[in-house]
C-alpha cells in the first residue's frame, strides 16, 4: 500500500504561501548565516524594547495562568477603551473592546463574520487579501499613485462605491494610517471628507490605526472622530510598544455594531480562545500608559523621523521617488525613473528588482506586489528598522526632547540603516550611469 | 438618517453562541458576585498551579519581543518532538512541529485547510462541531453509549465509513483520550484495531492527546505508535502544566502530510502570525520535563484519581450512572435511571436538568448536549476541580509517592467538590425518593 495521503485542501488555501513580511524575515536569516552582510528593511518590526516598565509587568503576572474572558481581561478592556478616548478623543466603552492574539487575527475575525464587500486602497498592507482569499471574499482594490501619497481621495471612494450601482450594499472600508507601507498619514480634513462619503453609503470603517502613536510628531487623528457611528479603530501593542513578538491586538466598536462584536466573540471562543493571560496583565500597563510611556514614545519618534529624514533625502538625491514620511516605519519607493535603465539590466519589475538587489548589495525589500500593486510595478517597500534600537534609546535619553537630533546621531547609532540606503544609492546609480 | 448599520452576517456564524465551556463560567461568576455558593463544575481548566520552574521561564524571557517563526521557535519545536518520542515512543521531528496559539486554534486551521469529512465520536470535545460549522464543513457524528464507556469501536468506524460507498473520501477521524467529557481512554489493544480501520481507508487521524499525562496511572499511549503514517498528535500546556490561559498547543505531524503542515502555516501567517514569544521560550522548560516536572506530574496525578474515585463513588451511590475515570478531569454523568422521576419535577432534557441543579444546589455542570449527545439525552459532565490546586499538591508533597492518598486528604484539599458532588446526589435522591 502506497502510505503517502492524497493531497486533499480548500481551494482557498491552494498555492497559498506565508506572509511574504514573514517570509522575508527567513531569506534574511538563511543569508546572515552564510555569512553575508544583510540590511534587513523587509519586516515591519519596531526596533525597539518593550518598555521596562511593561516587561515588569509580565514579570509579575507570570503565575496567572487562568482562562480569562473571550473579549479580553475587564481591567485591559477599560484601559483599552480609556486609551482611545484620551489619545483619540473619540467615545470608546470597554464593553465594545475586544482583544486578540495580534490586530491581524481580529481582522481576520471580522472578514469572516461580515459578509459584505471590502474595499482596500493600494499599497496596502500584506495580509488584509491573502485573508480574504482564504475565507473566500473578494476584496475591491482602489489603486493609488504616488502624486496623491499613495492616499484614497473621497472622490475616488465614491466613484469605487458608485460603479456598483447598489447604494446600500454591506462594505467594510479598510483605512490605515500612518500607513504600511507607504509611511503617509490623512490629515483632520482628508478623515473628515472620506467620512461624510462612508456615511452616505452606510459603510463600515475598520480604521488600522496600530501606527497611530508612531506618527511622526504626535499628531495622529483618528476618522472615529469623524464618523463614530461606523469606525471600528484597530490597535495593539506590536508597533508603538515595540512588542510585535508578544501578539496582543484591540478593536474598539461603536455601539451599533454589537452584532458584529458579539460574531468576532463566537467564533474567538472557538478557535483562540483569548489572548495569553500573562500577556494581558502586562499589557494593561502599557495601555494606561502615564509620562514614562509618553517620554518612550516622544523619543522613538525623534528617532525614527530623524533617520527616516535622511533616508528620504538619500533616496531622493540619487533620483528614486520617495515622500518624506509622517509616520510609522517605512518609505514606499517608486523606481520608475529608472525603467529603461533596469530594463537594460533584464530588471522589468519589483520582484526582481528586489531579488537582484539583495543578491547584489544585501539589501532586502519588498516589491511592490507584495503591498497589492501591479507586479510589473517598480515600487518596493523599506522598513528602516535594521538598527539596535535599545542604543539608540539610550543615546536619545541624553538629549532633552526639545532639541532636534543631529546627522551625526543617526549615523552613529543607525549606520547600517543609512549604509544599506547609500548602497540602495550606488546600486541605481549604476543602472542610471 | 439612521444611524444603526444593517446586520450583514456570514450564514455559517449567525446565531452561534459562545463555547459553552466559557460561557458557564461567566454564569458561575456572576452568581457568585451574587453572593451564592457555586460549585464550579463547569469549565475544563486545570486546577493546579503552573510548575514553578516553567513561571520562571517565563519571567527571564519577559523581554523577549521579536516575531518567531509561524511554526514557532526552533528550541520549543524540538522540546516537543523529544517529548512525544520520549513519552509516546512515536517518531516526531522538530520540521513537522507547529506550535499554535492553543490546541483549539490549531484545530480550527485544521478544518480550514483540510478538504474532506470529519468523523467524531459522541460525546465529543464542544468547540469540534462549532468550528467545523464556522468554516462551512459536515461533521459525522457517531454515537457511542455508556456500555462501551463512551468509546467508538473498530466496528462502529468500519461501518460508519462502509455506509458513505466511497472507500477513499478524504477523511479526518479525531479521537480524544483521555476524553472529553468521559474520563475513559483507549488501551493499547484497542487503538491498534483503530488503527488498522484508519490504514485501510487511509484516514487521517487527529489524535487529541491533550490529557495524555493526566492519564491517571501515567500509562497513556498513543495511536500513533500504530498508525504512524496517518496520525497528528495534539498536545499543549493547558491541562498537564495547568497553563490553559497561556494559550499554547502544539501539533506532531506524519512525514506524508507536510502539505497539510505547509497549509496550516500560511494560514497562521495571515492570521495569529505566531504564538506570544515570551509564552514559546517558557514553553521550552516544560516540554523538556525533567525530574521535577515528572514529581509534579506524579502528584497531580495522584491527587485527581482520589478525588475521581470517591466523587465516582459517591455518585454511584446514589444510582447515577457514571465510569470510574481513566484519566482527564472529568465523570460524564448519566441520569437515566432518574427520568421518570426527573420527568415528575418538569425535567424532560440534560439542560433543563442542568439549569435546575445550578438554581436549587449551586452545582454548574454542562449538559450532554454541549458535547453533541441528543438534547433530550439526561446526561451531563462534571469537572472535578473546584478546588485550590496548590495547597492540594503542596499537602501530596508531604506524602510519599509510593502511598495512596486517603478518603480523608480528598475530604481535607477538596473538600468543595465533595460537597458539590453530595449535593447532586441528595438532589438526584430527592427526584427517587
Amino acid at each position: 500500500m502506497n502510505a503517502t495521503k492524497p493531497v486533499s485542501l480548500n481551494l482557498n488555501v491552494r498555492g497559498l504561501e506565508q506572509s511574504a513580511t514573514l517570509a522575508i524575515k527567513a531569506t534574511c536569516r538563511r543569508l546572515r548565516e552564510e555569512g553575508r552582510t544583510v540590511y534587513d528593511f523587509g519586516l515591519g518590526q519596531s526596533p525597539f524594547p518593550v518598555p521596562v516598565r511593561v516587561v515588569e509587568a509580565l514579570r509579575l503576572a507570570a503565575m496567572e495562568k487562568d482562562y480569562l474572558p473571550v473579549k479580553g481581561l475587564p481591567a485591559l478592556r477599560e484601559a483599552v477603551a480609556e486609551f482611545h478616548r484620551a489619545k483619540d478623543q473619540v467615545e470608546a466603552h470597554p464593553d465594545r473592546v475586544i482583544v486578540g492574539p495580534g490586530s491581524k487575527e481580529l481582522m481576520f475575525l471580522l472578514q469572516l463574520v461580515f459578509y459584505g464587500e471590502i474595499l482596500v486602497a493600494t499599497p496596502c498592507w500584506v495580509s488584509y487579501q491573502p485573508q480574504a482569499r482564504i475565507i473566500g471574499r473578494t476584496v475591491k482594490l482602489v489603486p493609488t499613485d504616488f502624486a496623491r501619497q499613495w492616499k484614497i481621495t473621497p472622490q475616488q471612494l465614491h466613484q469605487t462605491i458608485e460603479t456598483t450601482r447598489d447604494d446600500y450594499r454591506p462594505r467594510l472600508v479598510v483605512l490605515n494610517y500612518p500607513a504600511n507601507p507607504s509611511g503617509m498619514s490623512y490629515s483632520a480634513d482628508e478623515l473628515k471628507e472620506i467620512a461624510e462619503v462612508a456615511r452616505r453609503y452606510q459603510c463600515l470603517v475598520l480604521s488600522d490605526e496600530i501606527y497611530g502613536q508612531l506618527h511622526h510628531t504626535g499628531e495622529h487623528v483618528s476618522i472615529g472622530r469623524f464618523y463614530p457611528e461606523g469606525t471600528i479603530i484597530s490597535s495593539g501593542l506590536s508597533k508603538w510598544c515595540g512588542a510585535g513578538g508578544w501578539r496582543l491586538g484591540t478593536f474598539v466598536l461603536p455601539p451599533d455594531l454589537e452584532w458584529l462584536l458579539d460574531a468576532m466573540a463566537a467564533v474567538a471562543s472557538e478557535s483562540y480562545t483569548s489572548v495569553s493571560t500573562p500577556i494581558q496583565y502586562a499589557a494593561v500597563r502599557a495601555f494606561r500608559g502615564g509620562v514614562i510611556m509618553e517620554r518612550y514614545l516622544w523619543h522613538v519618534r525623534r528617532i525614527l523621523s530623524t533617520l527616516a529624514r535622511q533616508c528620504t533625502h538619500l533616496l531622493k538625491q540619487a533620483g528614486i521617488r520617495v515622500h518624506p514620511p509622517t509616520g510609522a516605519i517605512y518609505l514606499f519607493l517608486d523606481f520608475s525613473p529608472f525603467a529603461d535603465a533596469l530594463s537594460e539590466r533584464g530588471i522589468n519589475n519589483g520582484t526582481a528588482l528586489c531579488d537582484r538587489l539583495l543578491a547584489e548589495t544585501g539589501v532586502a525589500i519588498l516589491p511592490g506586489v507584495a503591498f497589492a500593486r501591479p507586479a510589473r510595478e517598480l515600487t518596493a517597500r523599506l522598513s528602516y528598522i535594521d538598527f539596535d534600537g535599545a542604543r539608540a534609546l539610550a543615546a536619545s535619553e541624553n538629549i532633552p526632547l526639545d532639541q532636534e537630533l543631529t546627522e551625526d546621531f543617526a549615523s552613529q547609532w543607525c549606520g547600517h540603516v543609512l549604509e544599506g540606503v547609500r548602497r540602495i544609492a550606488a546600486w541605481i546609480g549604476g543602472s542610471a550611469g
